[in-house]
């Protein structure tokens, strides 16, 4: 494989080292005792990550992150709770949709497409209505790129006595989280985002006494995270056949992630990323969605400049023809395009982006000083 | 990755080849056409290997194997639906705990640890309950490595106008089925049995009129193969984020199983690989459980050797110190283990694996002539 492999400037699948997918170039039996260590490091140091030790455990779950988080408002919302979800994008929306094919009763407190929700009206909510059991947030939304004010709203969750889910699946592995100090019953990501594993599994770190209690509360079999952890304790195994190699690829991650100086290490590399690439799209007048104060170290939003000549495929295919994979927007009421900060990605990388990108808008003759599309719909707070 | 890595004579994941491992040394965008085009090139092939075209669809399914049979029980037999479920083993029962999660109606012909559902026994089922609308049935069903007789039965089924669901996790690729001559609503398997790829993902072959009349079924956003399979045409992609290193190992599989003369050139090797295995364990004094009628080219299950020097575990451990991984019995009634024919197995191998044999039984001082474990249960049909 010598062929120059393009960077992925997503949220994930990220471009990873070559040590982690070489990893993968082993078959593991499932049963064997040598694939059941590796599935207890794995779940030890995710749980050593939030400072979990004796209160939280590692529940890993085949498929993609969706799964992981299904399985997680399944196994720990009742039939008969009620879930307050903040949504702020296409990752809270998606979990009304879970929640409708559950049939289990939510409210939302819907901030639109990038408005991020506040400790003051989560707990007005929380006080008007005390039939909420549980409240789900989006760490980092991805749509937009948004850091969500996490720890603002756990005070609030645990104040009122409420237990808190946090999707965290872009977030986790860069961004600092305890469970010593942020109160939450579940905290969900997956593999392949800021851990730079490739994908296959998802994990929900849960609190051990949320999880015991959880029982007949799943709506699936393959999904029933109670089933899984308790088979996981009593073998040493996954229920079901394990992606393997995409284990193996994760714990060499997570080694390469400890040598990075684990979450503080990544987050100050995904920090520089995201300045590096905020500071040098303005300089070529682009804007982001967002204010500075809420940009996350994760993905950024950027408007599409607003000229006649700028069409996204063309600019995708352009930058993918130098090397670069860059990201649709998400965004409702505005042109926009996403670039990653996370995955294998340095200061020559960011700065190879900036060349490229200039290089597209003159071929694509977009003239300098082309106001960005929709400006007016930015700033947030 | 110098080192020897053991052979698994596993039901899978399984042993593959090095080019297969390889084929996972490179990141893809999810998003991206490259990928795009790998995921319609995979669900052209599976559909072609039953002569599906015009008739079937294959939905990918990220997650293990059982995801995919949920997924496929849960959009396909409706919420008012009754399902028969034909049992003679472990994944015969999983459906029918897949049924009480989603709490619709199922019925089950209960063949216990081994014997085969005959098409007589099921046609007069069918024939005295009316309400049953959809029959499922394992192929080879793993526990014991019974191949049971999928023509006879969907002969029944479809003359008793319901509709088959074919659980062929551990045939589909070995044994040769056709669209054209079986009639079957689902035929179900994963990337790393037969195909030889590595795990992480499950598909289901559906005929496309069923899937288009699943409104509504799902239980599970996640598992919704209708919306999965809607996204897929609508996009070209999978509704979140896919495998994509399994993905690609799997492309390479399917090349491979193509150059190898596709399901026949495979299921010849199979079968060698079978004969070969049984011929000499028989003449080490070994019995299998089921006789030569039964075998499936897949996994065998030999009865233990009935001495009290015979322990599985110490069994296991000297034969994995020699390079060979195997697997553990799962017969209610009498101790048991399995070989499996399946993955990167040749006369080599096969000849290594009963050489190990003799010379295990031998180092645990187990005499010629020890009849094996509880002989009598043994013999179907
Ligand atoms: C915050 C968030 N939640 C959930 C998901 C869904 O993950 P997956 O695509 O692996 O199902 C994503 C994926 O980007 C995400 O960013
Ligand atoms: C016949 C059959 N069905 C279902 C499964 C479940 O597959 P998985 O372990 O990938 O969930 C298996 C696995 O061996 C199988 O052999």
């Amino acid at each position: 494989m010598t062929t120059q492999q393009p960077y992925l400037l997503t949220p994930g699948p990220i471009t990873t080292t070559l040590s982690v997918k070489q990893a993968m170039l082993q078959d593991w039996g499932s049963w064997d005792g040598d694939f059941r260590a590796m599935t207890a490091e794995l779940c030890r140091q995710l749980v050593a990550l939030i400072e979990g030790d004796g209160s939280h455990v590692c529940v890993p779950m085949q498929g993609s992150g969706t799964f992981a988080v299904e399985a997680t408002l399944a196994t720990l919302v009742p039939r008969d709770g009620k879930l307050l979800i903040l949504m702020n994008g296409a990752y809270g929306q998606r979990m009304g949709k879970i929640m409708e094919y559950l049939g289990r009763e939510y409210v939302a407190l819907d901030k639109g497409d990038f408005a991020p929700p506040r400790g003051e009206e989560v707990e007005a909510m929380l006080m008007a209505d005390p039939a909420i059991t549980h409240v789900a947030v989006v760490h980092c939304e991805t749509s937009s790129g948004i850091l969500n004010p996490v720890e603002e709203i756990a005070e609030v969750v645990a104040r009122q006595e409420r237990r808190l889910i946090i999707d965290s699946m872009s977030a986790f592995g860069a961004v600092e989280i305890s469970a010593r100090r942020v109160q939450f019953d579940a905290l969900i990501s997956s593999a392949n985002k800021c851990f730079e594993g490739v994908p296959g599994f998802g994990f929900s770190l849960i609190r051990q006494a949320a999880l015991e209690a959880s029982i007949g509360n799943a709506h699936s079999l393959s999904m029933d995270l109670l089933d899984q952890w308790q088979y996981l304790m009593k073998t040493g195994q996954w229920r079901y056949t394990p992606p393997t190699h995409v284990v193996a690829a994760f714990l060499q991650a997570l080694k390469e992630h400890a040598e990075e100086g684990g979450v503080a290490g990544r987050h100050a590399r995904y920090q520089r990323n995201q300045q590096r690439l905020v500071s040098g799209m303005r300089q070529l007048g682009f804007e982001t969605l967002l204010s500075d104060e809420w940009l996350s170290p994760i993905i950024i939003t950027f408007f599409s400049p607003g000229h006649d000549n700028f069409a996204f495929q063309a600019f995708y295919d352009r930058m993918k023809a130098r090397g670069f994979i860059i990201y649709p927007g998400k965004l409702t009421e505005a042109e926009s395009f996403r670039l990653g900060c996370i995955g294998q990605l340095f200061d020559a990388q960011v700065d190879a982006v900036l060349a490229a990108v200039a290089e597209v808008l003159s071929e694509m003759e977009i003239p300098d000083g082309t106001p960005a599309h929709q400006i007016h719909a930015a700033a947030t707070a």
